[in-house]
């Protein structure tokens, strides 16, 4: 194992996206989502095992996650978790970790990665790391991003059009695209110039930081004000003081859109980012009838396509329903048509508003 | 108050076409149904105060409710709750209570009611209950039942034909049907002949054993064999012993339809069997879009007519869903058409060849 190789895992979303069955005290991450016995977090950092030393692994949360995250990878020491004292998107964040990491090794590589995403082919995945790494430690100045080949034309996931490749497995990028619609999806897929944007990123850790340093100034300058604490005692209290003063922007706006040296590794290895019901419902094992169910019983009569999530050894006796969402948990239930989540934040911005933080 | 008048309580239904809602260790009459703070079978007994000494209430229901009886009815001294030891239908009941009734006052009038229905007129029902004790006590041969002006043409019910009244409030029976299709439940309420059978009896404790007696000798026979027993610590073990070589057939057809002397009281106050999820949507308040909730917080996007009964602070957010039954309880979820529920029945047969008695 290369000890200069990192992993920052990002792991501070909410998961309002999978209302109520994941929750703002125990998102989509911390969740069994799988059935598996495992949750998201800790299948992210098993598929690292023997690429990246576990000491090596950065987690980026906030203060009430630390808990969980403590209990569910307890080979992590409490210096390798990073508490975010407020959401500022993943430009900031990736300041952080690159100028911590550095600090600790200047010669690191780091790798990117979401905490709550699901790889299907985690021996091709694996390779695929192992290949990021080796090309970005040939190529210091250049920001890779892993570029997954699309099965299909998802309107859910931004494209990166490559250009010229490299290899057989690099190309440079072209552009990257907000997400399309159904019409351009096609136009993407069809012309195989197009791949998801997986937020995969690999970097050497100067090489972040000389493009922030260009790119996003106004980060660099925070961050580079806390030289001498970062590794030390005082690094949560440097960060705590100035860390809300940075811009809350994202890491795609602010640096890998701009700079001057981005490359795209092209993947195939079975990606979803688990985003929505939907792609759950499209990456898990079905019935016979096409139901999903996860975490409970289910009898269903003249009904399919339907996603049903509850925790708990519960029941669930579904009649004459097709494409919906089902997801129980013991304080709230969502019944919801499989088409129309994009509504759900509406939803649970009204739930917010009526409730409080109750029922998030 | 008279104290020759008692009341028979009907209370040994499982309560399964609200299941989940209504469970078998907790059937409908237990429940706080409408959401007053009362249970049904509360409601039934407050209903006759006044009318009926409380200590001439006779509950009629099995070993696995006498607890939850005398906790709701703490006023109940234990002989007033009879316990059938097997499940034999309303016509061997019946005679029990009539044979334990009759011993304890040759001179009763008795009045059969179920435990679990609706009556939202209770002044005018209170008035045609003491109008039809009246009756059966001035006609003591004549069994008497209770039939409602249909406000609809329900198919959900049974119709009992009238013949020639004998005053404003009283007729002699023509016929009883069974539960007719939509077509004829026209018929039958446009010839304004037809009333609905309620189940609500009325006799002396006297005629109706004289008619089980000449109707029904094999019951009449064992219920003799007690006698002795009856209203003594004997009664219990006899019933026991002996209950169960009854035949299982109802009063209506054992009694009712073969008596000579039948007569119905036409009444008009609000009444509902509560015996489905429709009938229950129909008498529940509703909100600006054709909701009901029952026990819960909701929330509606884009749904309407649909019965919301969950037990318990939870959070139901439903969108897209129009007619449906959802129906919630800690173990077990039921999301169902309203117009499927005489498949219920059929669920529940299968959850319990699946599962036992354990999501009953």
């Amino acid at each position: 194992m290369d000890n200069n190789r990192y992993c920052v895992i990002m792991c501070g979303g909410v998961g309002s996206r999978f209302w109520p069955y994941s929750r703002s005290s125990m998102p989509k991450q911390f969740l069994d989502f799988m059935g598996t016995g495992k949750s998201l977090l800790q299948h992210t950092v098993e598929r690292l095992h023997g690429i990246i030393p576990d000491e090596n692994i950065v987690i980026m949360t906030n203060e009430s996650y630390s808990r969980i995250i403590a209990e569910q990878l307890p080979q992590l020491k409490p210096c390798q978790i990073l508490l975010e004292p407020s959401r500022r998107n993943t430009a900031p964040c990736n300041a952080w970790a690159a100028w911590h990491i550095h600090s600790l090794n200047p010669n690191a590589t780091i790798m990117v990665a979401s905490s709550d995403h699901l790889i299907l082919n985690e021996v091709e995945f694996r390779a695929s790391i192992v290949r990021a790494f080796d090309f970005v430690e040939k190529h210091s100045d250049v920001l890779l991003t892993m570029g997954v080949k699309p099965s299909r034309p998802e309107t859910g996931y931004g494209y990166i059009q490559v250009e010229s490749d490299i290899d057989a497995n690099f190309s440079r990028v072209k552009t990257f695209t907000e997400k399309p619609d159904m019409e351009l999806a096609r136009v993407f897929v069809d012309s195989g110039e197009f791949y998801w944007n997986s937020g995969i990123f690999f970097w050497s850790a100067a090489g972040i930081k000389e493009n922030i340093r260009t790119l996003a100034p106004e980060i660099a300058e925070i961050m580079d004000r806390g030289e001498g604490n970062y590794g030390t005692v005082d690094e949560q209290a440097f960060i705590n003081e100035n860390y809300s003063y940075c811009p809350n922007i994202s890491i795609d706006f602010a640096i890998m859109e701009k700079a001057p040296q981005v490359c795209v590794e092209r993947v195939d290895f079975g990606w979803s980012d688990l985003g929505t019901w939907g792609a759950l419902y499209d990456v898990s094992a079905k019935s016979a009838d096409n139901n999903v169910v996860h975490g409970c019983k289910a009898l269903t009569f003249d009904s399919s396509n339907n996603i049903i999530a509850v925790n708990g050894d519960k029941l669930v006796v579904v009649s004459g329903l097709d494409n919906y969402v089902i997801a129980d948990t013991p304080d709230a239930l969502l019944i919801m048509p499989k088409d129309r989540e994009d509504r759900l934040r509406t939803y649970v911005n009204e739930i917010q508003s009526l409730y409080g933080d109750k029922y998030l």
